[in-house]
């Protein structure tokens, strides 16, 4: 990863949160520097400032007088899968209930039963184009859980998947406890908590433990018992919560130190007070809301009370067939009501927060190099654009990817 | 433009509609045939059949086993501006009024004014990667419109500017007759009818000529004399229709014959009633629904009462900066309820009827040879799949793009 010093100059306006997560009003505070250079030293950006008087470097790259921005974060995917779910939103859209399409054999369990059967090579040749796409889209940094397996051994081989993607990705694996066993809901919610969780601490396969806490999934009890199994083998944990009923599972894992909780559409005035008082962080996932056509999580009224605010894609087949994360800014300033400086935190040093890392999200001396240039002078367009390419190079560790 | 004939092979799935435009259940009537092959002469169709069975060919290329479908036809753009918009954007999603917007310099009149001082060959710079943008997404031909001119001479030049780039793209230029002057309305529409309309006529600068027939814009009764004096130049008249209110111009467009009507989003009855007992089509824009969070016109109304729908990405800065046509077909799917079929045909066939071309739009012998590879194997992918990259190549008139 060492070499020779590179300096980056061209840079019409540098932008980026200051470091570290951000919560409310702080989330609009981006520091802008016109005219900037960026002096990368092996993966870690070594010094930033004003082009005139930038130090010697070894090489120079000049990006051609753009913007430039921190390297976008992913903080929410489910981007290893077999099967399609084509047919399934074929009918969804032409208006056959849900119910129907589970009585045909589609809805989530058919992406359980295809990927269940496949080998760890099959969901890596899968998830691989996906994950291109969205690194190609500015995504430097991609968090991907597990969670249609319908075994154990189903889960380990789909983090194994994203063990072996690691080489090619920056990726952040998570275990999710997603659909609960139609019989034998304890023994199950036992088995995780004691075998499944231990063997995937042990092999060291994911950084955090998720759970989807619904009326539909784990009730907030189930979650609470995976949470404190999470815990004793010192994995973060983090939460699918207040997607279409709050019952609880937001409270919990704000009381519990989670690292996020995800989805919120139905959260109300007691679970932001929850979020915007204690470190969890807010990620919202507008991607869902426009595949659905779902209201959006509340994330204005987050912000405004003074949460930490994430965004992310969702990537999945079911609810989110989203394969840009600037798309994901664009839309949760058009559907959760963010402004673009608040959407880029949201995305960035947020994001980060949200996966338990604090190298990456800032440009700041000590930071990782990750950054994108983009195709225009003005940092906006990320946010404005539906579409299209803004993004010109995405940089991951200095290197030009 | 000739040459050697090319067969196209490895195509799992060719996709299009019928030639012509298709109204109401016809609009799902796609034609689907397995393991295909295309045979180009010239930029033309020659045969169409399956793989096995082929005549020969000088050249053959291969695609790989992807899903082919026709080339997507964009029939609504103003691609063609100056400035930008990005502090109205800004202060819009802050919640600041458009009233006070317009009072800070901003909305339609800040792109009006940066256009007017533009010369042609700034006009043809700065719509260049907008244009490539578009062609990147799959839009294969694309209509674009003047009217960001304060004068006669900045629309000349905004048309000019088309015309400029017709040498690298497939275009269909239309007069916009858009924004009336502050004052002298009378005068203006018979400078439009009796200088504008001649001198573009006379010039062969533009196929159609579209009025922004709205409360805030041009009466009924203005759109009229200005599509009579469109058909005295012979020249195809369309109409930017019940985008905020139903004032009427759906039914004088009918009436008169238009090739399309667009917007539609206040579209009640009675003006569904006139669509869909007319040739016109009904052009629906949900870019704008997107961008302004305003109601989607009611496409699945639009269908199912007979109508002929296409979908356009409406590029323009203030209200719909959608630069990816799949962008705008998948969203067709999600805010105006067409299925993947119907949007597929509506913009092909579809959105070519609405630019009054019957070359181009589906995949059979003696239509242009626009297509589609996909990525992946199965067309749907295109409705399906948000942001990310369906499409692995664009070909224009059998050439690689
Ligand atoms: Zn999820
Ligand atoms: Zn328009």
């Amino acid at each position: 990863m060492s070499g020779p010093d590179t300096l980056f100059t061209g840079i019409s306006q540098l932008v980026t949160p200051h470091p570290g997560p951000q919560r409310g009003k702080a989330m609009s505070e981006l520091v802008v520097m016109r005219d900037a250079a960026i002096l990368v030293r092996g993966d870690l950006i070594e010094w930033i400032g004003p082009e005139r008087g930038a130090p010697q470097a070894a090489q120079v790259v000049d990006l051609g007088g753009v913007a430039v921005v921190p390297g976008l974060i992913d903080p929410h995917t489910h981007a290893v899968w077999a099967g399609d779910r084509l047919a399934d939103f074929e009918a969804r859209v032409k208006g056959v209930p849900y119910e129907e399409i589970l009585a045909l054999g589609g809805g989530i369990r058919s992406t359980m039963r295809a990927t269940a059967k496949a080998s760890v090579e099959g969901l890596v040749a899968l998830a691989r184009p996906r994950l291109q796409a969205l690194l190609a889209s500015g995504a430097t940094t991609i968090e991907v859980k597990s969670g249609y397996g319908l075994d154990f051994g189903a889960e380990l081989r789909m983090l194994r998947a994203v063990r072996e993607l690691q080489a090619e990705f920056n990726l952040v694996p998570t275990l999710l406890v997603h659909v609960p066993p139609t019989s034998g809901r304890a023994e199950y919610v036992d088995g995780v908590c004691r075998e499944l969780i231990p063997e995937v601490a042990a092999a060291g396969l994911a950084a955090a433990v998720d759970v989807f806490c619904e009326r539909e999934a784990f009730s907030v009890d189930e979650t609470r018992q995976i949470f404190v199994a999470a815990r004793q083998h010192d994995l973060n944990i983090k939460v699918h919560a207040d997607q279409f009923h709050a019952i609880g599972g937001t409270e919990l894992a704000c009381e519990m130190g989670a690292l996020s909780v995800d989805h919120l559409e139905a959260s109300r005035v007691r679970q932001i007070r929850s979020l915007a008082t204690s470190k969890t962080v807010a990620t919202v996932l507008p991607g869902v809301s426009l595949h659905l056509g779902l209201p959006a999580a509340p994330a204005r009224k987050l912000v405004n009370g003074g949460a930490c605010v994430a965004v992310g894609t969702d990537l999945n087949p079911g609810s989110s067939p989203l394969f840009s994360l600037p798309l994901a800014l664009a839309l949760s300033v058009r559907l959760n009501g963010l402004t673009p400086a608040e959407a880029l935190t949201a995305c960035t040093v947020n994001a980060a927060a949200a996966l338990g890392l604090g190298d990456r999200g800032a440009l700041v001396p000590g930071q990782r190099a990750d950054f994108l240039a983009l195709h225009g002078e003005d940092w906006r367009d990320l946010a404005y654009a539906l579409g299209g390419n803004v993004v010109s190079g995405v940089f991951v560790g200095g290197v030009k990817r």
